[in-house]
């Protein structure tokens, strides 16, 4: 017997040993037919839609409790398109009119509505075409009677096998049964890897002919470590990956002991470790994690599912619950940075031919002022309750912090004369993610308190290469020599002012970056709350002297690989 | 009389006096008809066909005479509309059967297809909407009988007053009688603009409302220095604009003089001045402006309004001939800078959300070489006669250079194992557009000869602002402090190593630009051919060491606005 092996893309690391559960999509064919009685074919297509709709709200419900708030959201989305009239009417109106069976009906006014949305180059549309497109699947799986998978009645271990999964997938599964999965597509900052990660069950993504290769039921061993998965391996070989993920859950038995430790080098330098949130939901497992402190709250999430925005009441509750939760502890919060591709449907912005270069973050709350202004009401009524910190994204010029700060300082007079309790001292940062502003680091850290580097964008903006573009995924280069000048430029325009400097990209829980942002003193490192614990047993092995050392020899590199094997050569 | 005064944007230097000449499109309003012979209303239309096809062929000549080719060939392009079967047959089909008059089948069929090309959202089908509707209009005069503006006809003096004009219409300027104009609409980089600086014919641009307050035969003063327009102006006023114009004129005249000077500083420094172009028939207009070389050769045209690749024989054809018309000037040759927002329709390249930060220049040449390769054989061949240098664009790593300078070399060989003639010794550079590659010059200057600054890409990445979209458009500041270090790190480096740094970007014609582009050290400064003579006879009024002076407390400044002030300080 030939043992297959595949390789793909460790998305959460971890080592699963189960049987395959192949997640396949049923085949739903639908037929045209000439019905009989109009009335009857009317009352099995509502009777699908109630079912869907109870479907639904258990899924619902489930994800509510397993993960949180906003991946609820997606749900209430699905049942509202099942209740939406513009979708079920003309459907019921063609059953009525042209005496064609429900199937047919809802396929058809389905992808007229699906094919619509789609062509309409708006991410909030054509995300409003995968929610169609999703909750067709489901009525038309109970009008032609199919099963369609429902990963949440999964009740043995098993390791998902997938094309790859959706939202809905992701939602419903059962973590004490569903240990680990694998897709044939998606890459590290694919959905279903960062749910993998926020799940904390091993993954592998990406490799391609999973779907193909993999017969239900059989034993799988998936390695999220090494980006492998073996099918139908030898007793040997399950052997040797049982002591395998017996190592790994001893090294995680061996982290968890560090929740209530400070991160010190091995030569005794401290730096913090905090991690990035989207809801107040998210500080439980920052604090399970040993997080010293939030270092970004993204409030994006606050404004979206929704169809107004959110007021300053609902603000302020959401911040403060956030800030109490965290003790004391500091928490950065992120003013809103939505436009270019985040798109708000109620604030009805231009499509724009370059969203990454274009009205977003600060450059519209500028000039939306009685939103950005609600915004910092709350924060500063917020603040009272906890360590808060403010920080503007996309700041590109110093008159633009100065706008803001302003309008921040115009807010906390009108509260103080409103007689509310207001924050007195605040730290108000800048998020460094625009090549320009890390080039004048220098003189903005004459006027902010602090900068919180944003890699993501940073590289992207630097290598001139959006980084949702597979074509020019390979310029996304954040350990580029170019980058680390870049870095080291802000954090010692920071010092040199007396003041700090975060990260809060992608690279500030990167294995690879880490030694060299110690080196270069990096104070704050910001990441998923999930790596906290790793990144901190790192830190405890490195000398910040030593990486100091590694990080200049890396400035005077030539390309990314060279300081890849830099970095390879020290971690030996 | 009120004497009334508008105010634009200056688009193109000088002044004219004359009068308005209103090009106004006409209402060409369609009825539905039920026609008797459909014999007749064929011959009709095929009437209308032919007449507005020896009009079309008119203008081209005009445009090829006056403009040159590229210019030419939008009106081939019309041309190829006009016998276009999928265009004409349906209207004619329309016609026969369901007997309606040609204007209203006219209409029906060239909107369908206006329609459809416009949702596309691709830039090369909305050109050939726009295509669509330029030639119905014209076609729908002549069923109409109606007269539509024909600016190659006029015969006096004018200012001609428009909303806007399209490339038909600035195509058939006359300069002998068109002494300048002006439009509502427009900035000073649209299309207007650029061709009034390229005719050298003053304009004034974005007076929003100068065809609803200037009257035809009006007289009125056009000054493109100031961006101002005063219509019926006093004899007073008349007098005071013919002496500006005196002067103004006065002063070209000494520029004139310059023509074959070199340039040099105050203080006895040379710099080179070059020009930026587009076709072999720019050079005239090079070496007419006392053009010491051509700095940028944008070789995107030879590809551009045609349905396949250029041959490797065409190209190296408008290689040599633009090297052998220079006379051995250096002579800096850009490969292919396409992809993005500039499409070649016969490539098929895929849709991105982000083109600016896409898949072009040097990333999609790197993948399709086969393109590539035969525009390189053509440069190296071409390099025979003359001065060459190349250059890549959009350059980004070491390791994309090395990539390219390998395959150059791979191709010199084969054509020397072919026994073909191929420049010995090239200098080869690369554009510096993208912030990493200004921050890494220093690196790049050890393997690259030399350096060019492309300003308009650099000021758009580090600002992270697309420099078409208004809404952004106050992020796009040339006069940074931020973008004069990233400036100088490329200029430093280049010296370090023993190499010359250029500027092909608008920022290299700038009159506040260049006073600190002079005292950073930059070396050659390639602009429009018609800035070139104004840019020399600047340089020769400044000091380069006091410019320095100037340089370095500029690159220490917190804002633009703070190095604008300075600037203007020095010039005084």
């Amino acid at each position: 017997m030939i043992v297959q092996s595949l390789k793909g893309i460790g998305a959460s690391a971890g080592i699963a040993i189960a049987k395959a559960y192949r997640l396949e999509e049923p085949e739903l064919v639908v037929e045209k037919r000439v019905i009989d009685s109009i009335e009857a074919e009317i009352q099995r297509f509502t009777a699908a839609i109630s079912q869907s709709t109870s479907e639904l709200e258990q899924i619902k419900e489930h994800a509510f409790k397993e993960l949180g708030e906003d991946k609820a959201a997606i749900f209430a989305a699905h049942l509202l398109v099942l209740s939406d009239p513009e979708l079920i009417n003309p459907i019921k109106d063609k059953i009525t009119t042209e005496k064609v069976n429900a199937e047919f009906a809802l396929q058809e006014v389905a992808n007229m509505f699906i094919g619509m949305f789609e062509s309409m180059d708006n991410e909030y549309m054509k995300e409003r075409a995968s929610d169609i497109r999703d909750v067709t699947k489901r009525v038309m799986s109970h009008l032609l009677g199919v099963t369609i998978p429902n990963p949440s009645m999964i009740s043995e271990e098993v390791i998902i096998i997938a094309e790859d999964l959706t939202p809905s997938d992701t939602a419903q599964l059962n973590r004490q049964y569903v240990k680990g999965f694998t897709t044939d597509i998606g890459g590290r900052t694919s959905h279903s890897a960062i749910m993998a990660r926020s799940l904390e069950i091993p993954a592998v993504v990406g490799t391609k002919t999973g779907t193909t290769d993999i017969e239900n039921g059989v034993l799988v061993i998936l390695d999220g470590l090494a980006g492998t998965v073996i099918v139908d391996p030898s007793a040997d070989t399950v052997k040797e990956y049982e002591e395998k993920k017996a190592t790994y859950e001893a090294k995680k038995a061996e982290w968890a002991k560090l929740v209530n430790e400070p991160t010190v080098s091995k030569d005794g330098q401290h730096v913090e470790l905090a991690a990035n949130i989207g809801t107040p939901e998210d500080v439980k497992g920052v604090l399970e994690n040993g997080g010293e402190g939030v270092g970004l709250y993204r409030t994006e999430f606050l404004y979206m599912g929704r169809t107004q925005l959110p007021t300053e009441e609902e603000q302020f509750d959401a911040y403060k619950s956030v800030l109490e939760r965290m003790e004391g502890k500091p928490v950065v919060v992120r003013t809103l940075d939505i436009g270019g591709d985040k798109e708000l449907p109620y604030l009805d912005l231009p499509k724009e031919m370059n969203p990454f270069l274009g009205f977003r973050a600060i450059r519209l709350c500028l000039e939306m002022q009685d939103m950005f202004r609600i915004q910092l009401r709350a924060l500063l009524r917020a603040g009272v309750y906890g360590n808060l910190k403010i920080m503007f994204p996309m700041i590109a010029t110093l008159d633009e912090f100065r706008s803001a700060k302003g309008i921040l300082e115009e807010e906390k007079q009108k509260l103080l004369f409103e007689g509310q309790q207001v924050v007195e001292k605040i730290e108000l940062g800048i998020m460094v993610e625009i090549p320009s502003t890390a080039v004048l680091a220098d003189q903005f850290a004459k006027e902010v308190d602090f900068f919180s580097i944003g890699t993501n964008d940073l590289v992207q903006y630097s290598m001139a290469a959006d980084r949702m573009n597979q074509r020019v995924s390979y310029l996304y280069q954040p350990y580029s020599p170019a980058i680390l000048r870049l870095v080291k430029m802000v954090i010692d325009a920071a010092h040199a002012e007396g003041k700090w400097a975060g990260m809060c990209g992608e690279m500030a829980g990167d294995e690879t970056a880490i030694p060299i942002l110690l080196g270069l003193g990096l104070d704050e490192f910001s990441m998923s709350a999930t790596s906290i614990l790793k990144v901190r047993s790192q830190i405890l092995r490195l000398s910040k002297t030593e990486m100091k050392n590694l990080a200049e020899k890396a400035l005077q590199m030539k390309t990314t690989s060279e300081v890849i094997e830099a970095v390879k050569e020290i971690m030996k």
